[in-house]
């Protein structure tokens, strides 16, 4: 597999753009995706059970499978926003269809920022005007789908004749369950619906859905990929790679980018009885405040690893049988401090490394799993006591 | 019901002492609660599966439902450490018997403090010697098993003339289940064993396990009571009804002391389909770390409950029928900003009160639930980030 420059512009047949049209106060906050013919199209949605007006109207849109273009506005989510909210993602689709010329259902929705609030729609439709024009391969869709992202997130990539690109956002409000905050991922592999819609499922599954910032499921997830059928006969597992690749390098941008976070947390649990019981514990960890702060201040309290596992609900735990070891170094056996372990040298791995890789040996099975989160420091807060005000 | 001054020695009949043993470098952190007969004894323990060997000795002493005396050090948890840590345990236990000269079995270990380390056993037992002379009245109980709590936690009340006082200790790692963090109630009500036990739970599961400060259950919650029989006779609705007084006011004073918190949290959830629904959901926002900063930050972010309530994992949720009001101020009406809310009038409330109490009402059944909890501020961050370095 390779790794190509760009993101979501590098697959041929899609352009776009990214503006502003007055939604925040001065950052891009509008941005479009377009496909020059009709794509094969898959969607997972949040489970948060209260939705966002922009996922009713993808959903109502998704029903033939098919979309040709994607509007995303960024600093209001249209989420309790009732009757109107429902009426201004319709129109918001409505007037992008209308001003690219496609069918009206052909355009999907989504809005991040806050919620509550109704969408500025006289600004929106003003900047609708002119955007086929504006639609390009360098288009900034990536930067203006971003909320208080502190980096673009997107990667593009080619394996067996075929590539895939995508671009997400997100930095708070992330627990996902089922899929994530916004993710745009478009192919030019010929796929057949039945198989896109399980291939997302099960990148999403092993990736974006292992990823924790901070407990909170946002009511706005979404993950949408666009397949234009360019390159035909592509193989089913060659195409699984390369979408499980997208995913996983879009899930750890996210994670690394976390609302203050100051380091990457990979949590891998091993040798678990069943992989339910790996991912919960692997959940458990990722989530702690404790074991995050503790990330955060170089802290050499694993005993806060000790209680994540305990208190993570998983069915077998045999605490004696646990082995933990940090960026490769012993710090638990069988249940207790390890023979090699001093606390100067946690400190000095934690000091030194912005990628942290708590492994986790259960010696009860061989199920394993991965989640992806960041460490919690005094930014997390600072940024989210001043959100809206 | 009347609350009396002073605290877990307002009961007669016990006596206590708090002092400085050395496993903390300055601090109290050595009490012993102690009744001059041996008392009916009732406890609940945390439902994290790594438990601290205290709670495992503790279990096995109160096999026969009597205890005499408990003894508590703080600084060292001793969990996840193996034989030695139950050893020591089991030590301190008759150590502290002997020099009361009671039953090796009638007396309960609790320990709270940094996990993965061994206790300092010299200390504790020339820490041990003399302890019958120095048990009063006015003993330091409440004060010496505290660890990063900024007040003591202690409470007394009379009621249909029996007493009961309890006193806790927490301030992180705290979301209890089925049990909290070390909490310790004597009454000199006579109940019966199976009364007691019944009692306790009932309390706790409406109180210590309706409180979460981080969501981080700890390894050496436990709740005990102990119940010296000098009041004969007493009511047990009336026994109920003070136990879940004592209990209620404990796990306020808990959850306003919480780690960096600067306000109580109290959210109470009515016209649920079910209580199951409403404890998930009142729960959901107390944990909700966006929820959390909002009210520190005097942000008047109310989509953040919305968001809240529809992770929170409930059965029945119809957005359209959703109330909320914070301090009796309608903020949400039918799923949306109802027609009297403005920013400003929330931002007051948020800035002008220490107590938030933020009421739903799902308006789908007529279940209810309340839970505790705090807002979230940088000084979390710092007390976790710096804990054992």
């Amino acid at each position: 597999m390779k790794v190509l420059p760009g993101g979501i512009s590098g697959v041929d047949g899609f352009v776009s753009l990214g503006k502003h049209v007055g939604i925040k106060k001065r950052k891009k906050d509008f941005a479009v995706l377009y496909s020059q013919q009709p794509c094969q199209t898959a969607a997972v949605y949040t489970q948060n059970q209260i939705k966002g007006a922009p996922l009713h109207v993808t959903k109502e849109h998704l029903k033939d499978h098919k979309a040709q273009a994607i509007v995303v506005t960024s600093g209001v989510a249209n989420v309790a926003t009732g009757e109107q909210g429902l009426l201004n993602a319709t129109n918001t689709a409505q007037a992008v269809a209308k001003e690219l010329n496609i069918r009206d259902d052909d355009v999907l929705v989504a809005s991040t920022g806050v919620i509550g609030t109704q969408l500025p729609m006289e600004k929106i439709e003003a900047g609708v005007k002119g955007i086929k024009q504006e639609l390009s391969r360098n288009g900034d869709f990536a930067e203006a789908i971003m909320t208080t992202d502190t980096v673009k997130k997107e990667i593009c990539v080619e394996h067996d004749g075929f590539r895939i690109a995508g671009a997400a956002k997100g930095v708070g409000m992330i627990e996902p369950n089922m899929a994530t905050l916004l993710s745009f991922i478009v192919t030019d592999a010929e796929v057949a619906p039945d198989q896109l819609q399980t291939a997302l499922k099960t990148s999403v599954d092993k990736t974006f859905n292992m990823t924790s910032i901070d407990t909170d499921t946002s009511t706005s997830d979404m993950v949408i990929v666009m397949a234009n059928g360019h390159v035909k006969k592509v193989d089913p597992a060659s195409f699984q790679e390369a979408l499980d690749c997208v995913c996983l390098e879009l899930t750890k941008m996210i994670a690394r980018d976390g609302e203050g976070a100051t380091k990457l947390i990979i949590c891998q649990v091993e040798a678990a009885q069943t992989e339910d019981d790996a991912k919960k514990i692997a959940k458990s960890v990722i989530n702690s405040p404790l074991v995050k702060t503790a990330v955060y201040g170089n802290d050499p309290n694993w005993g806060r690893l000790m209680m994540a596992i305990g208190k993570s609900g998983a069915g077998q735990i045999k605490e004696d049988k646990i082995g933990i070891s940090i960026n490769q170094k012993p710090v638990v056996n069988k249940g207790k401090a390890a023979l090699e372990y001093d606390d100067k040298m946690l400190i000095d791995i934690l000091k030194d490394n912005d990628e942290i890789v708590v492994t986790i040996n259960l010696g009860v099975g061989d199920a394993m799993a991965t989640a992806y989160g960041c460490d919690m420091s005094e930014e997390y807060i600072k940024i989210n006591a001043e959100y809206t005000s």
